[in-house]
Order: C-alpha cells, then structure tokens, then sequence
C-alpha cells in the first residue's frame, strides 16, 4: 500500500517571498497539494470509521466485565456515528457510499487484520492509537479541502471518539498487572507503523517525489509526536 | 432460566362483573400482573440490547460484502441506541446501569451464545428473529409499568431495529442459495425456543403458577403467531 492516489497534479509555480514567520505557519497544513479529492477524503476515512467500529465491536465481545463491555460498546457507537455522518456526506454528493469506499477496502481489511490485537486489552491500544493518529491525520489533511464539504468533514473527524473511555480502560488493565505495560509498549510500537502506511497511502503523489517528501515529512513528524503523547498518558514508552 | 422474579405478589381479590367485550380486551395486555419493576425491566432489556448489538457486530465482521457490512452497522447503531436510551432511564431512576444489569448478565449471555448462528445468514436471522420477538414482548410486558417513565421505556422499545434491513439481506441470500432457505427454516424453529424462554424468565410468577400460566398463554400465542408471520415474510416455514 503506498498511494491510492499516483497522479499528475497541475503545479502553479508563483515566485515566494512570504516572510519567514508566514512560511513557516504555511507548512504546518502543507499537505493541502497532496490531499485528494472530497470524495476520495470522505471514501476512506468512511471506510476506516467502519473498520474501527469493527475492532471495536470485538472488543465489545471480549470485554471482560459488564461495565467494560458498556463503555466499548459506548466508543463503538462513536465510531459509527463519524462512518454514517461520513457515508452521508458522500450521499449528499450524489454518489453511492458503498461504491466509492470499495477501492479502499482490500487496503483497509489488510490494515485491520494487521493491527488485530492478540488479546482484549491490544484491541483497545489498538482502536486508541489508530483512531487518534488517522483522525488527526485526516484533519490535518482536511484542511487541503476547499468548501463547506470539507469543512465539515474535518469537524466530523475531530468528534470525539472516546479516547478518554480507553484510556481508563487500559489504565486499570495496567495497574492490576505490571507485566502487560511492556507488552502493550511493544504493541504500540507494532501499531504505529502499519498506521503511518494508511495514512500516507491516503496522499496524492506528484511527479517530484523529493518535493512532496520534504512537505510530508513535517506533518508525520508532529503526528508521531502526539503518537508519543497518547502512549506517554498510559506511562507507555513509545 | 425459568423466572428471575419468584415472589410473592399482593393479589386484591375483588369481585368482577366486566362486560366479556371489554374482558377479552383487558386480556390482550394481561400481563400486567406479572410485570416485574420498572428498574427491573429497564436493566433486563437494556442488557439484552447490548447483547443483540453484540451479535449484530460479529454479523458486520462476517458481511461478504461492503453494501452488507455497512447495513449490518447501521441495524447495529439502532440496537445501540436502544441500549443507551434503556441504560439513560436506569440511571435517570437514580441506579448505576451497570449494577443493575448485572444479575441478568450471565442468562442472557447463555441466550446469546445458545442463539449464535454457525455463519452469516444464520446469524442475521438470529439478529432478526430474537429482536423482533423479544422487543414485542418487552412491549407488551411494558403495557404493566406505571407512570411517563414506563411509557418512555416502551417508545423506546417500539423504534425500528432494522428487521426491514435484515429481511433483505436474508431474502438476498434465499434468492442466490436454494438450501440456504431449509437450513434457515431450521434455524428459526431453534431460535424460538431459546427466546420464549428469555421472555418467560422476564415474569414476576406468583404463589399461583395456574392463574398465571392462564394469563401467559394468550400473550405466547400471539407472540409466536408474529414470529411466524417473521419467517412467513422470508418464506420460510415457521
């Protein structure tokens, strides 16, 4: 998986003389050339809200107590929440929401399977840091959109999605038991590759890879350092 | 799992010299008497539409198709939704959900586990047939609870689980797999069993298990007539 989306971009090139403190306010959301269209924007991060629900409605499943399973059941029905707000918004622009997250689907599954915890408390860490990384991800990305569409869509994705919920959850998995911190350490570690490859397969490449590498390059840089924030929360090393 | 509620009820015997017309009409929602408290119906079929929304999340990890899976969700947020509303009365009556839920936790479960389908289609139908009979009775039974909070419990309970949804899919897969429908057929006639013994577990029985054995067998009649009228929809022989 490393870009759904591989074509010519057209590139005004405008000479720049914007002063310093302007440029660089300019590449904090400098993926505004890679993003994709609305409809691919809304497609996959559709897709992927559906893909999160299904990870957590097997944590649902595997919760070990009854107020367990109510909470995930509560953060679930988060999830689905952004996935039909999405699939309307893709509605509301005249196309069939199942048609146009179908290309998305064999890379998503593949991404969801990889990501499958082990147990219970892997299958949190995992809808935690999945869904806090792409959402974040894809707001960021959303600002390359133009319009009302985009703008709420960017509003949708940054919902909660009850991060603060798994947080307790996992917290108290830890605290009952020293030995799962490590393993949840390393399964962060595991995570956060495979979560990256989403997120970059969702860019628009141009012709001049350097170029787009070099406006990337920031924007993953700061989403890996909240990464960090969300695993130093549980007292996880990243 | 006979009945959770096995106490004594205070009877006030008083003479009774209705019209039949109107006798036969009291009948209809004779279970009445056999209501447990509102607290108790609240936390029984709150946690029941937990479990229901349980199974509906293993029915979108199994969906073979994206169009499916995105259905499946969204009959799956509906039964979500009835949880949550359910759960919402529990603690607007000043009780934890959790706590409360919990004495019906373990039955219900084996209900659930005793219900699940071998693959797909079974467990739609699963899905289709214990909502559809179970939330009808809780309706029913709810018919016995006083009070605006009672009646928000079964406005609550009278929303649309998605059988529309369901049956298309199932009738979806009927069309495309002739053995599928006897295999079903089978399947449904399984499911009844198990569900009427959840309902009937949900009454408060008395000191006088034949007048309340009266009472009960008109309601079970027409719940198993609807059943019926359920698997006639799919064309399957109840």
């Amino acid at each position: 998986m490393v870009s759904w989306f591989r074509r010519a971009r057209e590139r005004i090139e405008v000479p720049r003389l914007t002063p310093r403190s302007d440029q660089r306010a300019t590449e904090r959301v400098d993926l505004a050339e890679l993003t994709p269209t609305l409809e691919e924007f809304l497609a996959l991060s559709a897709y992927l809200q559906l893909s999160f629900f299904e990870s957590l409605g097997d944590a649902v499943s595997q919760a070990p107590t009854t107020q367990a399973k109510s909470v995930v059941a509560r953060v679930a029905g988060r999830t689905l929440d952004k996935h039909e707000k999405l699939a309307a918004e893709i509605a509301r622009l005249g196309d069939d929401p199942v048609d146009v997250m179908q290309p998305f689907v064999e890379a998503v599954e593949r991404f969801r399977l990889a990501t499958h915890g082990a147990e219970w408390h892997e299958t949190l860490l995992t809808c935690y840091i999945t869904t806090g990384f792409l959402d974040e991800f894809f707001v960021r990305l959303g600002a390359g959109l133009r319009g009302e569409a985009g703008e709420r869509a960017v509003a949708i994705l940054k919902a909660d999605s009850g991060a603060d919920e798994l947080v307790s959850l996992l917290q108290a998995g830890i605290d009952a038991d020293a030995k799962l911190a490590s393993r949840l350490a390393m399964w962060g570690r595991r995570l956060v590759g495979d979560t990256m490859l989403v997120a970059r397969s969702a860019l628009v490449m141009g012709a001049d890879q350097d170029s787009d590498e070099a406006r990337i390059e920031p924007v993953f840089t700061e989403l890996i350092a909240m990464h960090t924030r969300r695993m130093d929360v549980l007292g996880l090393t990243a």
